[in-house]
C-alpha cells in the first residue's frame, strides 16, 4: 500500500484539521480517522467519518432530548438488552464512512451487502493503476477436498512457486494489454500517434480480478455488524476476512459497548436448532444420546459435538 | 410546542458541548442543532446530526484521498452536473438525523419512504402525551370538488367552529378514555386500586390519529431529497408539507450547494412527455397548437399550458 | 369480517378462473388463492398472487437452466442447508402478495418491516367503513407488572365490561364525528347542503387507531420468514401475532420444505450466547453451575435454564 | 450462446409444462417463458417467472377485491396517470425474474442497482466455462474526446485487427492460467498428480473482466423501470444497453399498458430545470434568446437547443 507523496500530503492536511463541533464525537475513532490501515498487499481502510458513537444508540431507543445516556452500567446494560432481543432499529443510529481499496474479486464479495452507500472508483472514466493482488506464501491454498467452496493445505515448494509466477505474469501481461490498448502517456496524450487508443470502458474487460479498485462505502452500525458477522466469520474467503478484522477494530474504538454485545451475542453466539436443543436437553437429563438417536444429521451432530467442546 | 423545562434543560446541554473534531463540519447547521424549530401546533423537528457536507459529495464523486473539495466554483458546477445527470450516490454520502415530534397521520404518509432508520416512542412501552393536533383556522378545508384527494376553499363561521369543537371535543374524550382505561396516577399507582389498568398497548388503540407521536429520523441527503421533492410539493397534504418545508431550510444550512441544485434541477424543474415536447417544439416553430391537434389529454395540455405560462 | 355481496362476488370470479401457464405452480397453495381467511374480528389476509416454490429456492440456488429440483430428500438437503447457514439470497427469489384487513395500530407495526412493496387504501382518497377492532374477551388482558411491554392477567367482570363499553363507545362517537365532518350521504351528496364537508385528507384524523385500514404487501420469502420470526414470536403483541399465525399456515401450503426448515432453524431455534455455551459446555462435564458462576445476568440465567428444561 | 444439449432440453422440458392457476397470466410473455434471447456474442436473458400484469397495477392502486381492471381505456388512463405523477408503489406489484449470462464488467454497473435480488453462479464453488467477450467490429470505439466518460469513432484496420487480437491472445492466456492452477481435469481428478490444485476461490482471480458469468435476477416493475431507464439510455455503456434493450422487449409483452407510459413519460420524455423552463416562455413570448441571456451553462443551452429541436 504505497501511498503517493500527494496522496500522504491530502491525508495529512485532513487529519492537522481541527473544528469545535457540538455533535458526539469519539476521541479513540477521531485518533485514527483518514489513516490507511494496511490489509493484503496493496489494499488498505481508512474511516473517512462517523455519526454518533454508543450513547446514539441509548438516546434514539430512548428517543431522548438530550443525550439520553446514564450510568455506564445502564447504557451497556440496555446495550446488551437490545442486541440480544434483535432491537436493531436504534444500531442504525449510528453511520461510518469509509475508503477502501480492495482487489475486484473482494469487491464482488462485499458489495453483495446491498444496505450500503458506495461511491467505486470509475474504470470507464478513468485509468485503474497497475496494482493487483498476489497471495502472501502461507495464504496460497490448495482446493479443499473435503468442502466445495473451501481451502485445503498451504501450497508449498513448487507448486507454490508456479502458482505464484503464474499469477503474477498473467496480471503483468493483462496490464500490458490494457495499457497498449488505451495507448496514452503519463500526460495523457498518444503514445503511439498513428490511432486514437481504445475507450477505458473497453479496455477495462482486459484486466484480471485481482487488480485493485477502490470506493467509498457507508453504512449503519447495524448493517455494519450484519456485514461482519458473515465476513468476519470462519466460513468467509481469506481475503475479506481480513478487511472484516481490520473494520472490527476500528468498530472496537467507536461504539466499545456495542463491539463487546456484539461478540458476546452474535459473533461467538452460537444457534442451536430445535432438535439441537432437545439434544442438549437429554445429555443433561444423563442420557447418553448418539448421532444415530439424535435426530440430527451427521454433519450437524459433528457441529453440536463441537459447539459442546465434544468434538 | 411547549417544552418541559426538563426538555429544554436537556437540550440547553447537548448545545453547550464543544468537541474538537477532525470530521467536516458545518457551522451554519451547527448553530441551529438541537434547537427545537416548531411545526404545527404542537410539533418539531430538530437536527440532531449529521454526517459530511458539500465537500462530501465532490469527495466521493472524486473518491479522493483528502477533501477533494476544489475552488467553489468547480464544486458547484461538479454538484450541478451529477444532480442533472442523476449521479445520485455521490449525495448518499452525507447524513443527517432528525427528531421529529408530529401527529399519527402525519407519521403515517411519512413512514412510507423505506429508506430511512426510524425509531419511534413506543405507546406499547410508554404512555402518550395529551396533544393532539387540530388545523389553525386558514388550514380548514372543505373537501375539493375537482379533485378528489385535495382541499377546496376554507371553511369559515358556523361550519368552521362546527369541525373545530368535533375535532377537539372528540380527541378530549378520545384521551381520557385511554386515561382510564390505564388507570394510572402521575406515579404510575392504580388510581382505582380495585383494578390493575388495561395493557399500554391495547389502551393506546383508542387515541386518535392527530394524537401527536415522535421519532427519531435518519436518512442520506439523496433520499432526503427524494422525500422533500414529494413532500415539499404542493400536491403533498398540507400538514407533511409543513414538516418538509422546515426541513428544506436545514438543507440550504447544510448543503448549500446540493441545495442549490435540488431547487434547479427537482423541485422546479418539469418533466415533458414526449408528446409535450413534440407539441413545444410545434408551437416554437411557428404552428398554433390546440388541445385537439396536440395528442395531449386536456388535463395534460391545461397543464402544459400552466408550465408554458399560458394557462 | 363480513364481505360485502359484490365483495364475494369479485373474489368468487376471481378464483373461478383457470388460465394455462409454464410458470411453477403450487395446487395446494392455488386452493385457497382470492380467500379471505379471517383474522380478528373484521380483519383477513387473502393470498393475492406468488411467485415460485420450494424448487425455485433450488433452482436459484444452482443458477439452473430448468427447474433444477432433484429428489425430494436432495432438495430437502439443500434447503435445509440454506437456512442453518444463512444463504438468504436463494429464499429472495420467492414471492407473495397479501390483501390485508387489519386494525391502524397493527399496521403502524407491521409497516416497520421496509423490505416490502405496499398499497394502501386511502383515505385522502377514499372513505374508511365503520369498522373498529374490539378485542374479544380473552385477549384484553392488564398491564403487565413485571415487564412494561406486555400483558398481564385478563380483565374480568366489571373492569372487562368497562374497558369493552369505553372502546366501543369511543370508537362509534369517533365514527360518527368523522361521518359529520364528511357530510356526506351515500350518494356523495352532502347531507347538510349548507356547507360543503370537511377534506377527507383532514376528517380522517378523526378515527381512533383500532379502525380498520386495507393494504396490498408484497414481499419475498426471505423478508416474510423474517417478519413472521419477529410477529409469530410470543413476545409480539397478540394483534398482529395473529395475522403472522394465519400467515405461516399460507407459507406451510406453498413451500413446505423451506417451512419446515424454518421451524427447525429459525423459530424454535434458540441462539446461546458466547458466555452461555461456555455454562452448558461446563454443566455437561458433571460441574454444578449456579448463576452467582455463570457469567450470566439473572435474567440470562433464567431464560438459559428454560431453554434447557430446568427452569 | 450455444447452449449445450443438456441446457437445450432442460429449458425445452420447462417450456413443455402446462398447469393450470387461478393467477394472473400474460400469454404474450409465456410464449417466451425460458427461452433464451441472445445478448452479445455469448449472453443471453431468460425470462424465468414473473407476477402480474397491467391488471395487478390497477388492482393494487384500488386496492381490489377482485382483478380491478375496467374498461382498457379507464386502465390506461390510470396507469399513464400513476406514471405522471410518480405514484410508484403500484407498479411494484408486479415482479419478474431473470436468468442473465452476460461479462463480469457488465454486472459490475448492473449490481450498482440494490432494489433486487440476485443468485450468482459461484466461482469459490464451481469452474466457470471458458466464455469471454469480444466486441463486434462496429462495437470497438476509441476513447471519445470530448468527454471522458464515452467513446468515439468505430476503430478501423490495422488498430482494430490489434485491439482484437490482445483481447482475445490475453483471455485465452488468463483461461490458461487458470485451468493451470485449478489443475482439474473434465472428471475432477488432477490433471497433474504431484499437487492437488489450487484452491478455486483463489484461481478465479486470474480471470479478466470480459469472462461471462450468470445469475438468477429478480426485482419489481418499478425498480425494473428506473434500472431501464438509466440502462437503456444512450449514455449507458453500449454493452449493458444491449441487456437493457432485450429486457424491454419482454416489458413491451408482459406489461403493454406500462411499457406505453414507461415510454411517453420517462424514457423519451426530458425534464427541463427552473431556468430552462423560463428560457422556453420567453422564446414562446417571441422573446429572441441566446445563452448568453439564458442563464444556462454553454453545456445545458446545447442540450436544451437539441430538446427543442434547434440543435
Amino acid at each position: 500500500m504505497p501511498l503517493t507523496p500527494e496522496q500522504q500530503q491530502e491525508i495529512a492536511a485532513a487529519r492537522a484539521a481541527a473544528h469545535p463541533t457540538r455533535r458526539a464525537t469519539v476521541p479513540a475513532l477521531e485518533e485514527i480517522l483518514y489513516e490507511a490501515i494496511p490489509v493484503l498487499d496493496h489494499g488498505f481502510i481508512r474511516v473517512i467519518d462517523y455519526m454518533g458513537d454508543d450513547g446514539a444508540i441509548v438516546q434514539a431507543a430512548r428517543v431522548s432530548y438530550g443525550r439520553g445516556t446514564r450510568r455506564v452500567s445502564e447504557d451497556r446494560g440496555l446495550i446488551n438488552y437490545l442486541m440480544r432481543h434483535r432491537h436493531t432499529t436504534p444500531f442504525e443510529m449510528c453511520e461510518i464512512k469509509y475508503h477502501v481499496k480492495l482487489p475486484i474479486f473482494v469487491a464482488r464479495q462485499w458489495i453483495r451487502h446491498r444496505t450500503a452507500n458506495v461511491n467505486e472508483y470509475s474504470a470507464r472514466y478513468s485509468i485503474l493503476d497497475k496494482e493487483f493482488y498476489i497471495p502472501a506464501p502461507q495464504h496460497l491454498a490448495a482446493q479443499a477436498t473435503s468442502n466445495r467452496q473451501g481451502r485445503g493445505d498451504v501450497l508449498e515448494g513448487d507448486a507454490a512457486r508456479r502458482v505464484l509466477d503464474l499469477l503474477r505474469d498473467d496480471a503483468e501481461r493483462a496490464y500490458a494489454g490494457y495499457s497498449e490498448m488505451l495507448n496514452e502517456d503519463e500526460q495523457g496524450a498518444p503514445r503511439d500517434p498513428s490511432w486514437p487508443g481504445l475507450a477505458r470502458e473497453l479496455a477495462r474487460m482486459n484486466l484480471s480480478l485481482n487488480f485493485y479498485t477502490q470506493w467509498y462505502w457507508k453504512t449503519d452500525l447495524h448493517n455494519l455488524l450484519n456485514f461482519l458477522s458473515l465476513r468476519a466469520d470462519p466460513h468467509a474467503q481469506y481475503e475479506i476476512r481480513a478487511y472484516a478484522d481490520a473494520m472490527l477494530d476500528t468498530v472496537a474504538r467507536w461504539v466499545p459497548l456495542a463491539h463487546a454485545a456484539f461478540n458476546e451475542y452474535r459473533l461467538h453466539a452460537t444457534t442451536l436448532s430445535a432438535t439441537a436443543i432437545a439434544v442438549v436437553r437429554r445429555m443433561l437429563a444423563g442420557e447418553a444420546v448418539d448421532q444415530a438417536s439424535s435426530g440430527l444429521s451427521a454433519r450437524e451432530w459433528r457441529e453440536l459435538m463441537a459447539v459442546l467442546g465434544r468434538g
